[in-house]
């Protein structure tokens, strides 16, 4: 098999998928926050309870799975922990899981746009992605797959206060909304901290996707709700999406802006990312991101045609150190990683 | 007329010939100061001395060159300031003939091998120039010159002194014998001082070929003799000559040890230069001279086998201030010139 296939087979379904809105924002995620009733939270639960837990899915499984999907369980005890980390990279996973993984598990439909972890923080954590701004999409897909559950698991819900949840803040809709953006053009016009805090006065948090707190490795930022008690899940992804949209329109201004004002600085920038990151032989993670991100923002400014954006987007993914291992089938020392991350990804991008 | 086509008809002959000694040695340098007897020095002659000795080579230049060559006398006060700047970059002519071009000329052969400067510090100064380490070609060349002239001029010669100068340090034989020498290897193992100032220890003088005093920018280094007199101009091209090979050697040297112990950063660096001069829209002089010193390092090692090693050695000319501006055909403004430059250099080594 090679390189090419493989990355093929390793990127989960929701990346390929089209991207609306000019591919400023990456990806689109619900999440569900779900209990079981008279089941103690998970944190409080022994093994026997857990273990009850993940065979109350599986039997719930046997029903057809909504549009007919295959959906597989996979316990996490029973992985490996380079295929843990591949997971928590492909964001199907949550650093707890990889942390403790026994008596975990997560229902994966085979596209992975639909990941449901058992045993997180809460019994049953229902997860969709799905590239571009797709929140409604990713919410009706979610819906569907609580529903489905729902047919066959008993909640843990309360008419006042909605469903409940291991930690309060998650109490009432347990949704929670979130948007993956690349906001390269607000960090070179230094707009981005001033954009994010804005959001952030409205009901909204902001964090750097890669790196630590509010710092982005990348411009990349998620964007999700803080309040899940109080309002519908529709109102809930409509302020998200319409603050969203207000983003993805001031990092367009700024692009223009940079296109208008000084075309040519742009032009430098994104090409020498082009080309080092098709001529580097050692490329750490950070300069790696740092440029993928300025060959993505020219890319999608029409600078550089020659590059498919796609490419460009599922590079920030293979990039990482699991998947990169997972690639080229073996661990890899810190030292190879530079050499081989920089392969994959002039590989990936001719 | 195309780019490459400007291109062609700008570089001097002697960049595009042969190169011995595997890309170390770029070119070798002949030069020996004439002066006619019963004139005063130029720089204590009145306009009608200088445009005396002007006709006099003139009408030397009657007699037929040797090997049959085309020779032409170009005045410098008929030129403007770009192509007498050109002919400075091109190493045809002096900075000093650029500030005072009034009564200063130049004879140069066709391929631009050999151009005597006319009311320099002495009133002749025969050049040569070949690629690579032919000094004792660019002697015997030199030397079929100043027969060539001595045919019909008569020269300021003492039987004791040997020919006299305008400045005592090139009485004697008024040759300077040089070499061009790029010695990126050396520099990156930082031995590049500690071998430099070994020859001055043993007579010769060594200085950076752009960039003040020692420094050298992209690594490019002149190596000549100080000393005029009291030698036979064979010994003279024998030493520079013994010498430069051992500098080659210590390059080499430190070459083999970065490929044996270093390989893959070695790797990183010379094709990290190769991306960012195909892609780059903008680069200053000085950068461009740094990556294509480590690109030629990287192709003279056979690590970047799809360029040309003369394109490299070419565009250290082709990207200077005043050829840049006679490619383009007309004044550059500063800003524009970073643009032009990185257009120049992608275009030829594609």
């Amino acid at each position: 098999m090679d390189l090419a296939e493989k990355i093929n087979n390793l990127l989960p379904g929701w990346i390929k998928g089209s991207r609306p809105e000019g591919g400023i924002v990456l990806s689109s995620r619900i999440r569900l926050a779900r209990n079981l009733r008279d089941f103690p939270f998970p944190h409080h639960a022994g093994e026997k309870k857990l273990e009850e837990v993940i065979a109350l899915v599986e039997k719930a499984l046997e029903k057809p799975a909504p549009d007919k999907s295959r959906l597989r369980l996979v316990r996490l005890d029973a992985m490996d922990q380079l295929d843990r980390m591949v997971l928590l990279e492909k964001h199907l996973i949550s650093p707890n899981l990889v942390k403790n993984p026994a008596h975990r598990g997560v229902v994966l439909r085979d596209d992975e746009s639909v990941a449901i972890m058992i045993n997180e923080e809460d019994h049953l954590r229902i997860q969709t992605m799905l590239s571009g701004l797709q929140l409604d999409k990713a919410w009706e897909l979610a819906d569907k797959y609580d529903d489905y559950l729902e047919g066959t698991l008993d909640y843990a819900f309360d008419e006042n206060r909605g469903y409940l949840t291991a930690c309060p803040t998650n109490v009432g809709t347990g949704l929670r909304v979130s948007v993956m953006v690349h906001l390269p053009a607000l960090g070179m016009v230094d707009q981005v901290k001033k954009v994010l805090a804005a959001l952030t006065h409205v009901g909204l948090n902001v964090r750097g996707v890669y790196g630590e707190g509010t710092e982005s490795i990348g411009n990349l930022y998620q964007i999700s709700n803080q309040v899940t008690l109080g309002h519908s899940e529709e109102d809930l992804v409509g302020k998200v999406v319409s603050l969203t949209r207000q983003v993805v329109e001031q990092e367009e201004t700024a692009r223009q802006a940079l296109l208008n004002e000084s075309r040519m600085q742009l032009e430098n920038k994104v090409y020498r990312a082009y080309g080092l990151l098709t001529q580097s032989r050692l490329l750490t993670s950070n300069e790696a991101m740092h440029l993928l991100s300025d060959l993505l923002l020219g890319v999608e400014t029409g600078l550089v045609p020659a590059v498919r954006p796609q490419a460009v987007k599922e590079l920030f993914l293979l990039i990482r150190v699991a998947i990169l291992q997972q690639l080229i089938g073996r661990e890899l020392q810190p030292e190879e990683r530079d050499y081989y991350r920089a392969m994959v990804i002039r590989e990936h991008l001719n």
